[in-house]
């Protein structure tokens, strides 16, 4: 029973890499469904790829996951299989942090196999495309049914990679959170939930201000004027900031993990 | 049973939105196949979708189609489910317009449901991406075999938003066309066909005047010397600009529902 | 038995070509799969999609090509189908050279049809959307189980538009080799392989000069300090230039068949 996949990575849809991901886990398990989240991640936007696994595998009926953003390809990182405690969710891709909040999501690590040698990566391996030479050839036999334990050899969970994020904080009548990521929109994802919004006296439909800038915390784009800054939850429950109709990095001129500091206006 | 579908949208492929969406139809309807249109129309360009739309979908063996482009997503605009009189073909997306031109393509809407609040949406129902939440979800179940009056509340089809388009005309010894449309080329669709020209004598192969620049009414790129600016029939029966290995859109510095006058040259 | 297909083009991702070959194709053989390599060419990159079509085919578990790069679309220029000497492989495209480097690939070609006016093609057949009209629904009925000769006219090989490539060449203490094509990531790849460069007295680990700039001649990319050059063996088996986390072709400021002047530092 073959069993679908999804596939996030930096590749682009320019080049070639992604057509070619897709054919080799064809050849090994045909009857494989792969869900692509995206492709279009920022090139080696490790914590990025990080969030968007996070965040986004709940809605696909899918618990094989394939994810590579490299800038390590072909150094020392490894390349590592993993299975989560929660769920039984299998991951592949490089030990530099890609895997590692999605996994902690899904109750942490309960095994994982260093794959870099994995009896199942194609021959000869390059030394710049471990996409289609290993992360996606071990993650087409597990999804065809190979044991984890057959991909590669056992690995401390403990050894693995991890990330480290940025944390909101109060300071004096402020709260200080971090520009985590950026859509195409201009949209600007925090490290702040409602919760702890509404625990520093905020309330939707007040007027906030956001470094300097005079905002509204509210649920829809359209309950700000055209141009206008808000801030609400995101999709996935998270607060972000955005501009009707507009961009809200470019409007504050955001850079990732710059601060991001709201109160009362 | 499950049913094809197709979707398009101005998600773009750099954020995970088109993956996610994805990702919940296959949940709720595993065998249906989607066909993606394109997810590369500008950003909140509902007229662009909507001559997209009426333009594509006979290309497809697909009757259920899932369309979005959503600007006012979160504000008062409802989320519609409607049914053709022609070819009893299923559109789902935001009431906006969207979907009104390729309805009326076959036949007009026989019956349209408000599902703005449908029991087939996810819930907790976010503000913000009424596509994972909403619109796939209801497309989904619809596929895979529920009927339209359980997706929503009835609505009078005569209440659906409809587009104001423009309408070439003639005056004095021009034809006053507009600039419907652009594709990635910098080819421009115009409100006119291939009769309407003729009917003002206008025959493939004489020269034209378009805008005060010199071209040739023609049926292949190649007609045109290299940079030559041209009128032809474009696949879909309309007629359109282009410049041989260049662009109509930026020679000719037209915007969208630019006037574009034509003349004998 | 409906065989799978690849598909190559330079169409893009912002309009609605992709989709709509998609839609043609499972129209006709709705059991096909269809694999997309990419379609981020270059537009009318004829060489590059030749060169893509080289090197990718052996990853896909297909042996039934589409592709599509296409300047001359609705001139005088050739739509063909042929089949391959070694492997049987079938490609579909415009005769402009785009499928001759595969072809040779396979052994060369065994049969070649003239399909511009085939019994396949849809009609009215457009002048600019041959993709749809002619090698998406030629492709389809072949992936179906029609033969070759039910798809055209036949033709000799011999008539096929061929290719012309720079040859890479020794001068002096000199190995001068060209910028085959760009990566999106701003890597160069040159026609020039391992053995070549290895005859000439370099070897791995080895100082070298490139147009002037140092590098080294290296397997990964991280042997190279951040920003600095290197020659490396790509994941295709040929070499290639890149810049540790940067862009070779920017730092070079190499242009397509430019000269690589490569000499021991």
């Amino acid at each position: 029973m073959a069993e679908p996949i999804t596939f996030l990575s930096d590749y682009g849809t320019t080049d070639e890499f992604v057509g070619v991901c897709h054919g080799v886990i064809a050849g090994i398990s045909p009857e494989s469904r792969v869900f692509d989240i995206t492709h279009g991640l920022p090139r080696h936007d490790v914590r990025g790829g990080a969030l968007m696994l996070r965040r986004t595998l709940d809605y696909f009926p899918a618990r094989i996951h394939l994810a590579i953003v490299d800038p390590e390809v072909g150094a020392e990182r490894r390349a590592v299989a993993l299975r989560t405690v929660d769920e039984d969710r299998i991951f592949v891709g490089p030990d530099n942090g890609l895997l590692s909040i999605a996994a902690r999501r899904y109750g942490g690590v309960a095994e994982a196999f260093d794959v870099s040698t994995s009896p199942f990566r194609l021959q000869p391996t390059s030394s710049t495309f471990h996409g289609r030479d290993i992360f996606a050839p071990v993650t087409a036999r597990l999804a065809a049914g190979a044991s984890l334990d057959e991909a590669g050899t056992p690995l401390d969970p403990d050894e693995l990679v991890d990330l480290e994020m940025p944390m909101a904080r109060a300071e004096g009548n402020e709260i200080v959170a971090h520009a985590l990521g950026f859509d195409a929109y201009g949209n600007v994802s925090l490290d702040l939930e409602h919760e702890e919004l509404a625990s520093f006296g905020l309330r939707l439909g007040v007027p906030v201000r956001v470094n300097g800038t005079e905002g509204i915390y509210t649920t829809t784009f359209a309950d700000a004027p055209e141009g206008g800054l808000l801030i609400y939850e995101d999709p996935y429950r998270s607060l972000a900031l955005a501009v009707n109709r507009g961009s809200a990095a470019e409007r504050l001129g955001l850079d990732r993990d710059d601060e991001v500091r709201i109160q009362p206006a």
